[in-house]
């Protein structure tokens, strides 16, 4: 499984945000949700052995992590109001317990640590200081966990650090998440070619 | 010259669509947007050596091209539905001969072969067998010819072909526009990367 854990650090725990300013009153919500097509999404379909994670830290009841499996998706498209739509659901579920509010969404009461500790493979920090990606060794199956528009701050670095990370980075410039996790994944289309179907 | 041409088979050309439905009603303007902010976009910046240039033919009133220009846009940004505003008021100049709209976006009726015959650096047609981008020597200033969720039409095809274009593919998946831009991009950071500002 490759996974892909965003940090959204102002995006909303609110169901009732708009659809109408996803990338204002949501707090950049629009960023998390490009960051999801671009870690789930292929042309005319879902990347099945992806699972993209939401860490939601805006107000008003943060920490939410919001789950989604490529596998078991049913209604996730490349129309981010519609998927943010689905995200406004899985803000309904404020229990500590992860509960499925749409086919192949997870969501709960969990942090950036709770999520770390949940996954058994490697963790890769992407990070522009890191290694070229291109030139590591890397298995199949990762964890890669990357920020939005601001970098983790200090506290999410050292809990991050705890886990021994592959530090990479994709190239030599500063870019936005959703394309970083692009070029992430044409690197293991590249090493791990799909079988055709 | 950093240039990327993308033709929105669907996209609709009045400057009345609802913002609140970019994907539908707009004809996967979306799409477009999205292409747009991979190709101007990096974290906290624009890439002012590029230029996108959007080939809208969908109703009412086709053909138009609306072409940013890095180097002098301000009001563009990562969310798209601002984005989308600036160009409803790009639509609403639908003379042959092109007109800034805003600064840095100029508008016109003009089709993809028009498009095209204005630029006289090569022409890279990114399509799935083509050769693969690392391994084809490619110059700095380059037109990348991309097409939106469906290919390019035979005659659409044939227009390019007399560009005789360099053909290239991005690795073994099918992919959204979007994320084919943001691998070329990484590709030629890489070859050329930037010097410190």
């Amino acid at each position: 499984m490759r996974r892909f854990i965003v940090v959204g650090h102002r995006a909303v725990t609110t169901p009732q945000f708009s659809l109408d300013d996803l990338a204002g009153a949501a707090g950049r919500m629009d960023l998390l949700l490009n960051a999801a097509n671009a870690a789930l999404l292929v042309s005319h379909d879902l990347r099945r052995d992806v699972e993209a994670t939401l860490v939601l830290l805006g107000p008003p009841d943060p920490p939410r992590a919001i789950r989604l499996v490529g596998s078991q998706l049913e209604m996730w498209g490349p129309d981010i109001r519609s998927n943010a739509a689905l995200i406004r659901r899985a803000l309904g579920h404020a229990s500590r317990l992860e509960g499925e509010t749409s086919p192949g969404i997870f969501a709960g009461r969990r942090n950036l640590r709770e999520v770390l500790d949940s996954i058994s493979d490697p963790i890769v920090e992407l990070r522009e200081d890191g290694a070229d990606i291109r030139t590591v060794p890397l298995s199949r199956d990762l964890a890669f966990v990357l920020s939005d528009s601001v970098d983790l701050t200090s506290e999410e670095r050292t809990i991050v650090a705890a886990k021994k990370p592959i530090v990479c980075s994709v190239g030599p410039r500063s870019l936005h998440t959703d394309h970083v996790i692009s070029i992430v994944h044409n690197e293991f289309d590249r090493r791990y070619p799909p079988t055709p179907s």
